[in-house]
C-alpha cells in the first residue's frame, strides 16, 4: 500500500483515528452488556459514553511507555472518563478488542470493495449492451478463430465479476465473527452473553469458539477471495492490453485531450493503467499464500499473524480497491473501434468461416474426408495467394455440387454467429 | 501425486479409464441431444449407446499419430459404433468435451474430498465429546496461559475443518458446470439445448458464457478451498506435534504394538504423520498460486492452463484425499494422556490462576493498582522458589483482607474455566 | 511430473533403480572409510564391492513389512553380501544415506538442465547472428516504438539464460554436499574423516555441520533458481506467442507438413508449445515457496520437508528439463518472416523515426518547444490521414529551415538504430 | 512496509529525496559523458554540477500536472540549473533514469542487509563459543534423541545465515548494473561510452543488453535471496520459540526488568519477538512469486512491473533489515540456561545413549539381534517404570558379559558426543 496506488476511503479505514474509534465501541459496547449483567456498576457504560474519548497522540505516547497498545488506549480513555474506567474491559484480553476491531475493518473494507465491483459490473454491462452487435473476431491461442461480438466479450467478464463478488459476499460472511471470549476463549472471566451483545450491536456474529484469537482459516478464505478477484482483473486488464497493440488497435484506454504518452508519436498511446492493473493483481495475490500460512497457529495462539496481517490487511484491501476503481473507469470510458474490429475480421478473407463450410458440407451429404479436403485446398489458395475464399469455394466444383451461391452467402453471413447473443445475454445478465 | 501419497478411488478419477468413460458420456449425451433437436439423425445415439466403447491402449495409438487426444477418441470410438459415428461430436470444439470432463472429475473428486471432511469431523466430534472435560493448561505464545479441555481444543478444530467444508461445498458449485457451445463459446455451430441437455443429465449447470473454455476464475476459487483446508490440516498436524514434544507428551499419534520408531528408544515415538501432513499441507497449497495465474487466459482461450491442470488436478486431489484420510485416522486414533495434562497444568503451582484472582481483588474493591501488586508479589515468589501459590496468597496479609480461603479455593476452581464447555460446545456442534 | 511432460534421462534419476545405486554407493563408500580407519574389517567393504546388490521388488517387500525404506534396503543387500553386511552403515543414520542420495539426484539433475541450458543458449546464439540485421520494430507497452533487429531480441534472450546458467552452477554448487554425521550430527558414532571420504568419492563436498539433516536452506535456494530460469522460459515463450498472433504473424513456431493446426483453417498455426511452455513455468514456480516452508524444520529436524521433496524434487526438475528442451527446439525451428517484421515497421509510415527527428531539431538550434510542435504537428497529420510522415516533414517549411532532405533521409536511415549492434552482440557473446 | 517493522536508515532510501539525488547524479554523470564526447556542450555537466538541485515538493506539483515524473524532475531541474539544463537527459528515456537508479536503490539496500547479515553472524559466533560446551538433549521430530551442545546448534545456523550471506553478495551483483541505453535499447540517440561512464561512476556495470528496461530476472533472483533468508530468519526465530516453551524453557528471549508480558503472570514471558519474526519472514518472501511473475514482460518491455517494485521493493529490503536487525539482538541477549538444558538431558534417565549401548555390544561380539532385545529389554523398563537407565544395564546378566561398569560410564559419557564439536567449529567459522 502506497500513496500513488491508493484511495483515501479505503485507507482509512486502516488509521489509527478508525480503529481506536472501533476499539471505543467494543469497549463501551462490552461494559453495556457487563452492566445489564450486573458484572460491573450501571453507570460505567454511562460514562464512557458521556465522557469517553482518545487522543492518537496521546495513545502512542503512552504506548512508546508501555509497550502495549490497548493498555495505552485504556489509559488515555481513562483519563477521559475517570474512575468508571476501571471496569472497562474487565475479564477481556487484549485479543477481544484486536481481533474484533480486524472484523469490523474487514467487513468496511469489504463493502467498499463490494460497491468497488457493482462499478466494474456497471461498467461492464453499460459496455457490453452497447456493443452486442459490435462484430470482431474471436481468437484462441491469439490466432483468427470464428467471428464473436465485442459485447460478448464484455458479457463473459461481468459474468467472471458476477461470481467475484458473490465470493466477496461468502468471503465477507467468513471474517465478519466477534471474539469477546477472555484469555483462552473459555469465558473464564465473562459471560458469553457480552460476546453475543456486542456481536450483534456491531453486526458480526459471535466466533463459536475462539481460543484468545478468530481462527486465522476465516482471514486466508477471505485473502483467497481477493486473489481470485484481483486475478480477474489481470485477465480483463490483459484482454485490453491485447486489443490496444499498435497491429490490432480494436480499442484503447481514453486518453484525455491533453494527455501525453509518448511526445512526438501520436500513435504511442500506451496502455499504461491495464498494464499497472497486472502489476497491481500481482500484489493482491501475494497476499494469498502469507494469509494461509497464518492458520497454523501454535495452540491457543501465538502471535505471527498479527505482523503479517498489519501489512496485507492495508496493501490487499486498498490496492484491490484502487485497481477496480481504476478498471471500472478504463472500461467505461475505453475507446472502442468498431471499424478496426470489421477490418481484422476481414482480414484474412472468410477464412474464418470455413468450419461452417465444412459442416454444411458434411450435413448435405458429402463424406468427412472429401468436405475437409475441399475446404483445406481452398483455404490454402485463399491464405497463400491472399484470394477471396469465398470467390474461390464458388468457383470449386466440386463444392458448387453440394453448395448453392446462396447457400455461400448463408454460410459466410455472420448471422449465424450472433444468433445466440440474446440467448447469452440472457444467462448473464438474466434479463 | 505419488504413490506413496495416494487413494486408489481419487486416483482412479484422474485415470485414462474414467476420462474415457466421461468423454463417451458427453458426447453420447451431446448426441441425443442433438438427434431430439433433428440436427443429427435419431439413430446416432442409439448406435453410440449400443455399440459405443473405447480401448485406452488404441486411443493413444491413434493419439501417437494424430497428436490430438480427443480426435484419437473419436476415431476409436467410430471404430465400434461404425457409420453414425460421423454425427457425433457435430459442431462441437474439443474443448467442450474437454472442459465438461474436467468439471466433472472435480465434482466427484470433491464428493470424495467432502466424505474425507466428514471423517475428519466424525473423528474430531467422537474424541471432543470423549474429552470434554479432560482438562489441559491451554496455551499462548507456547507459554502456560489458563485451564481449557481438550475436548475444547477439538471442537475448536471441528468448527475450523466445518467451516472448511462448507467452503469445498462452495468450491463445488464454482466448477460443475458445463459447456458445449462450439469454438469460441457463441454456439454458431450448435444449439445451447445441446448445453441444456448434457449440463442437466450430467448433474451440472450450463456454463452461462463460456470462450472455447470454461473460465478459470472458477477453478482458481477450487483450488483456493483446497489450499484453505491445507492449512487447516497444518494448523491441527502442528498442535499434535506439538502435544506429543517429549517435555509435553500429552497425546501421541498411535503407534501399534509392532511399529518400530526408534529401535533401541522407546521414547522415540516419532510424531512422523502429523510431521508429513505438513509437509503434504505445502504441496497442496502449492496450487493456489499457479490457479490463479491460470485466469487471465488470452482473448477467448490460449492453452497455457491446461499443462497446469494436468498436474495440479490430480495433485491437489489426490494429495488432500490422502492428507485428510491420514488426519482422520490420527485423530481418532490418538493416545491421549490426561495425567500428562494435569501435571503440566499444575506443573508451575496454580500460577495459571492469577489473573483470576487479580480480577476478584479488583471486584472485592481493593485498587487495581494494589490488587496488582499484591498477585505479582507472591506469584514472582511462587515461581522463583517454586512455591505454591495458593498457600502464598493465603498467608499474604494484605490479600487476606479481601479474600478468605474459601474465596482461593474457589478462584483457584477449574470449575471456573470449564463451566462454559456446554455452551461452547453446543455452538460449535449445535446439540 | 506427468508422462506428457517428461524426458525419460531425467526422469531415470528419480527412479527406484537409481536411489537405491546411490545408496548403495554411499554405503560402499562408507564402509571403505571405516574399513580404512580400522573401525569395521577391511573384509566388509570388500565383500560389498565384490558381492553387493539389490532387487527393487524385493526391496519393497520388506519395506511393505518394515515400514522403513533404508532397512529394508540393507536387509536386501545383506541377502546378497551375506555376513559382513553386519557392519554396514555402522554408525550411521538413514538420513546420511537419505540426504547424502538426494544431493547426488539433485547434481545429476543439474548437470542435465545444464546441457539443457546450453541447448536453449545454442539455439537462441544461431538464430541470433543469423538475424542481427533482421529489422524489426521494437515495441513498448506493446505499441510500436523504435527499431531494433531480432538478432538483437534473442542476443537479450541470450543473456538472460545465460545468467540463468550461472545461477544453476551456483545452486549446484549448493546442494553439492554430503552428510555422514549420525543421529543428530554430532559424529558421535563415526569419524567425520568417513563423510569426507564418501563426499570425495562422489564428488560433492562435505556438510560443515548438519544437523542429521542437511539444512534445508540449500535446497530452497536451488528450487528458487530453477524458479528464476523458469520465468525466463514464460518470458521467452509470451515473446513468440506475441509474434504470432494473426495481425502480427512476424515469427512462427514450427509446423511439420503433415501437422494439423485447425483441420480447415491454414492460419490456424496456433502458437501450443509456447503457451505450454508458459503453463511449465508456472508448476516448476510452485516449488519455490513449498521449498522455502521447508528451510525451518523443527530442533535437530523434522520430517515434515521429506513428503515436499518427494514431489517437488521430480516435478520441478523433470518439467524444468522437458520445458528447457522444448523451448531450445522452438527457437531452433522458429520460422522468422522478415518480409512481416519489415511490413509492420512500415505501417506508421515512419513515425518510429519521430523521437530522431526531435532530437536533430534540437541539436541544429530549433527550441525544444518548437521542434516539438513541428514533430507533433506533422506526426498527428501522418497518423490521422495515413500520410507518409517523411514527405510531411520534407514539405514543412518550418522543419525545412533546420533539416534538407538529405538529412531527413539520414534521420530516416535505420542505420542509425542498428549502428551499435555489433557493440551489443560483443557485449553478450563476448566475440 | 510498515513504521512498527521499519528503520530510518533502510526506509531513507526509498524517500523522494534518495530517489531525486540519485536521478541528478545520473543525469549529471551522463551529461559529463556526453559533454567528454561532443554530444553537449562542455558547459552542460559543469552548470548542473554548480547549480544542480531539486526540491521534492516543487517536483510533485510539476507532476500533478504533467503526470510524468522524469519530466517533473527535469523541468524543477531546469529552475535551478538554466538554458543549459535543455541538453540534460539529451537521447535518453526515462527509463535509464529509473531503472539505474532503482539499481543504486537496491545495491544501497543490499549493503545496510549485508551489514545486517554480519550483526546477525556476529552474535551467532559469539553465543556459539560461548555455549560450545554447553551440553544439551538434540531433538528429532520434537522428541529427544542425542546430546548435542548449544554452541552446535547456533554454528549451524552460523553456516546458514552465512550461505545467505554469499547469496546476498551474488544478488547484488545481479542487479548493480546501469541501463542508458535509450528508447529500446539500441543506444540510437547516445553512444554506449555514456553507459560505460555513467556505470563506472556509479560502482555498477553496464547492463550487456537493455530493452529500455533492465531485464527483471535480475530483480527476481535477487528478492529469490532475500526470500531464502527470510525462511532462515523463521528457522532460527522457530528453535527459540520452541526452547522458550513452558516445558521446555531452555532459552528465553531477554526481557528488561521493567517489561511486562502478562501483569500477573511471571512465567507468562512470551516469545513475541521471535514469533513477530516469523511473521515478517511470510512478508518477505510474499515478494518472490510476484518478482517471478514481472520477469515475463512483453516485447522490449511493459510497464506491469513496476508497480509491484514500488512495493516490494521496500517492502522486502525494510521488512528484512528489520528483522534481520531485531534477529541479532535477540540472539545476543538471549537468556540462556544451562541448568534447564541439562535437567532436560537428563530427563529420560540416560535413554539417549541406548543407540551408544547398542553400537558397543554389537562391536563387543553380541549378535546385532541379542543386542538389540537388550537394549531395548532395559530401555522399556527404564522407560514405563522411570529407572535409571544404566542401573538397569549394569544388573543386566547378558549385558555384563559383554561390557563392565567402566565401558558403561564411557557409553554414558557426553564426551562421546561433544567430542567432534571442535572439528565442526573449524569447519563453520574456519579457526
Amino acid at each position: 500500500m502506497i500513496p500513488r496506488y491508493s484511495r483515501p476511503r479505503m485507507t482509512a479505514i486502516w488509521d489509527s483515528e478508525n480503529r481506536y474509534k472501533i476499539w471505543m465501541e467494543i469497549e463501551t459496547l462490552a461494559a453495556e452488556a457487563m452492566a445489564e449483567l450486573g458484572t460491573i456498576p450501571k453507570e460505567v457504560p454511562v460514562a464512557v459514553r458521556a465522557r469517553g474519548n482518545f487522543d492518537v497522540a496521546r495513545i502512542e505516547e503512552i504506548e512508546a511507555e508501555t509497550k502495549h497498545d490497548v493498555i495505552a488506549f485504556l489509559t488515555n480513555l481513562a483519563e477521559y472518563v475517570g474512575e468508571e474506567a476501571r471496569f472497562v474491559h474487565q475479564g477481556m484480553t487484549s485479543s477481544d478488542v484486536l481481533d474484533t476491531c480486524l472484523a469490523v475493518q474487514l467487513t468496511q473494507a469489504c463493502d467498499i470493495l463490494l460497491e468497488d465491483m457493482d462499478a466494474v459490473l456497471a461498467a461492464l454491462k453499460k459496455r457490453a449492451y452497447e456493443h452486442k452487435d459490435t462484430v470482431m473476431v474471436g481468437r484462441s491461442h491469439g490466432i483468427h478463430a470464428e467471428p464473436v461480438t465485442f459485447g460478448l466479450k464484455l458479457a463473459g467478464f461481468y459474468a467472471e465479476f458476477d461470481r467475484g463478488r458473490k465470493r466477496l459476499v461468502a468471503a465477507r460472511e467468513e471474517i465478519a465473527t466477534c471474539a469477546i471470549s477472555g484469555a483462552v476463549g473459555t469465558f473464564a472471566h465473562l459471560d458469553p452473553y457480552v460476546e453475543e451483545y456486542v456481536a450483534a450491536k456491531l453486526g458480526l456474529k459471535p466466533e463459536p469458539m475462539s481460543t484468545q484469537v478468530i481462527p486465522r482459516d476465516r482471514h486466508a478464505a477471505f485473502f483467497a477471495a481477493l486473489g481470485v478477484i484481483a486475478s480477474s482483473v489481470e485477465h480483463l486488464a490483459t484482454e485490453i492490453r491485447h486489443l490496444q497493440r499498435t497491429e490490432v488497435r480494436e480499442a484503447e484506454e481514453y486518453f484525455s485531450p491533453g494527455q501525453k504518452g509518448s511526445s512526438a508519436m501520436p500513435h504511442k498511446r500506451n496502455p499504461v493503467l491495464t498494464e499497472n492493473l497486472c502489476g497491481l493483481a500481482r500484489i493482491v495475490r501475494a497476499a494469498v499464500v502469507p494469509a494461509m500460512e497464518n492458520v497454523a497457529l501454535w495452540h491457543e495462539r501465538d502471535i505471527s499473524h498479527s505482523s503479517v496481517e498489519r501489512m496485507i490487511g492495508p496493501d490487499a484491501t486498498v490496492t484491490l480497491d484502487f485497481a477496480l476503481a481504476r478498471l471500472a473507469s478504463v472500461v467505461d470510458k475505453l475507446v472502442v473501434y468498431p471499424d478496426r474490429m470489421q477490418a481484422n475480421l476481414d482480414m484474412l478473407g472468410g477464412l474464418v468461416h470455413s468450419q461452417q463450410v465444412l459442416l454444411e458440407l458434411t450435413q448435405k451429404g458429402m463424406s468427412r474426408e472429401g468436405a475437409y479436403k475441399a475446404v483445406q485446398r481452398n483455404a490454402m489458395d485463399s491464405w497463400l495467394n491472399s484470394k477471396n475464399y469465398k470467390a474461390l469455394l464458388a468457383a470449386d466444383e466440386e463444392v458448387a455440387q453440394f453448395l448453392k451461391p446462396a447457400d455461400l452467402d448463408k454460410l459466410f453471413d455472420l448471422g449465424q454467429h450472433t444468433r445466440h447473443v440474446d440467448t447469452i445475454f440472457k444467462r448473464v445478465f438474466g434479463e
